[in-house]
């Protein structure tokens, strides 16, 4: 991973009828989210939106403009409902043609004779559009300018992530603690507040839980500063110790 | 729940950093699309946003133009970081106010001298909004024009949206069909799509699956009407029983 020093975000684009519809639950966000954490890249925007070429065209147009990288997931496949290729094409004016190497791949991956049309269809893609190898099942994802296009299976998915860490001009990672108390969030909602008004370029969130019939908050402080996300903590506990709030734990 | 003709949409915005960093895993975008499914109310994109006033505003004031109806959930509690109340009421150019309403539920609820401001700020929201109840915690949500704030928590936001099935206009409720194959998307997809190109106003997705080591396509049919789903189904049936593949499930 290569260093800038400028802020990095991200946003991902979910593509996909199934997530929409309540039938899928969605789980590649969290995956690719912390894998950017990681890389010092911050995602700040995800749209879920569904397999029409317009809303992809539309979506990717304005996205890939609002932010450094765009990830988008699903639609990469062989059948009708796949069209991510040919709408990525499209939003970025590019000819919707046979990768070279992806067709190569495919070939080489099916037998003999069971290289069919559908299967020819994942190596269709953006023209220039350079591959993202995908160690689970051959059909390559693809890089268009700063656009990423992984696929909706959440293991292939997972699988390609860490062939892409050298394609990424990273940050410093982003570091998180968490302190989860046996509380509810309005008893410490004001000097909570406090401490974040101190520290700028430092999130402070507050979440509550519901734990084996237990309530409590969880505190998470976020930042790539590890002292500022340590001197946070400090005032934090100096609180929550003054109104003898039990801490649960700390990690 | 009263009924309508004209085609009835939605969109979803996630408000939470928590969902963003991904510490969280979002679970109501499932509840509230499998929720307006039965009311016909089809979700047709969901965002994710930052618990940041500009990006809230942003996205507010533009998905409230293009969906009939939209939801939030998240930010609507008594912490520093819940800011969605105060963000949608910039979105409207209304006042941010104590609602009267939620004022006294809120009193009413907490014992005598533990009203404090944190949980004062629960009531606050845009001038003459409409509250949401909450059978689980007292905190309501609201409704300003076709934007409906509901809170983050899981069990909270369910308990809630069944109270608000008669302020939604619906249509007739989106009905769908799964048939589970032992086979590779590949196989079928050319035979499929044909299918597809036959039903206009029919939605067929098509979707791998890895259970117990073992690979198949589950192929969704979604349609408000039920005998075009049945017609879909048996041309599907008829080209697959042709290829003999397994089928492994209908439901």
């Amino acid at each position: 991973m290569k260093k800038a020093n400028k802020k990095l975000n991200a946003a991902i684009v979910v593509i996909g009828n199934e997530i929409l519809s309540g039938r899928t639950q969605d789980v590649n966000v969290a995956s690719i989210s912390n894998w950017l954490n990681d890389l010092g890249v911050k995602l700040e925007e995800v749209r879920i939106i569904p397999d029409v070429e317009k809303n992809i065209v539309k979506t990717i147009t304005e996205v890939r403009k609002k932010f450094q990288y765009v990830f988008t997931t699903g639609g990469i496949g062989p059948t009708h409902d796949d069209i991510t290729a040919k709408s990525v094409s499209k939003a970025f004016k590019l000819k919707y043609c046979y990768h070279p190497q992806a067709y190569k791949i495919l070939k080489n991956y099916y037998k003999k004779g069971k290289f069919n049309l559908g299967r020819k269809k994942m190596a269709k893609m953006p023209e220039s559009a350079s591959l993202i190898f995908n160690p689970s099942s051959a059909a390559p994802g693809f890089v268009i300018k700063n656009v990423f296009c992984l696929p909706g299976v959440p293991s292939i998915l997972r699988s390609m992530l860490g062939g892409l860490d050298n394609k990424i001009i990273g940050g410093s990672k982003i570091l998180s603690k968490t302190i989860s108390l046996r509380t509810v969030e309005s008893e410490i909602s004001i000097p909570l507040e406090k401490v974040q008004n101190k520290f700028e370029n430092l999130e402070i969130g507050s979440y509550p839980f519901f734990k084996q019939g237990k309530i409590g908050v969880s505190i998470v402080i976020r930042s790539t500063k590890k002292k500022m996300i340590d001197r946070c903590l400090n005032q934090i506990v100096s609180f929550i110790k003054k109104k003898k709030i039990q801490i649960i734990e700390k990690k």
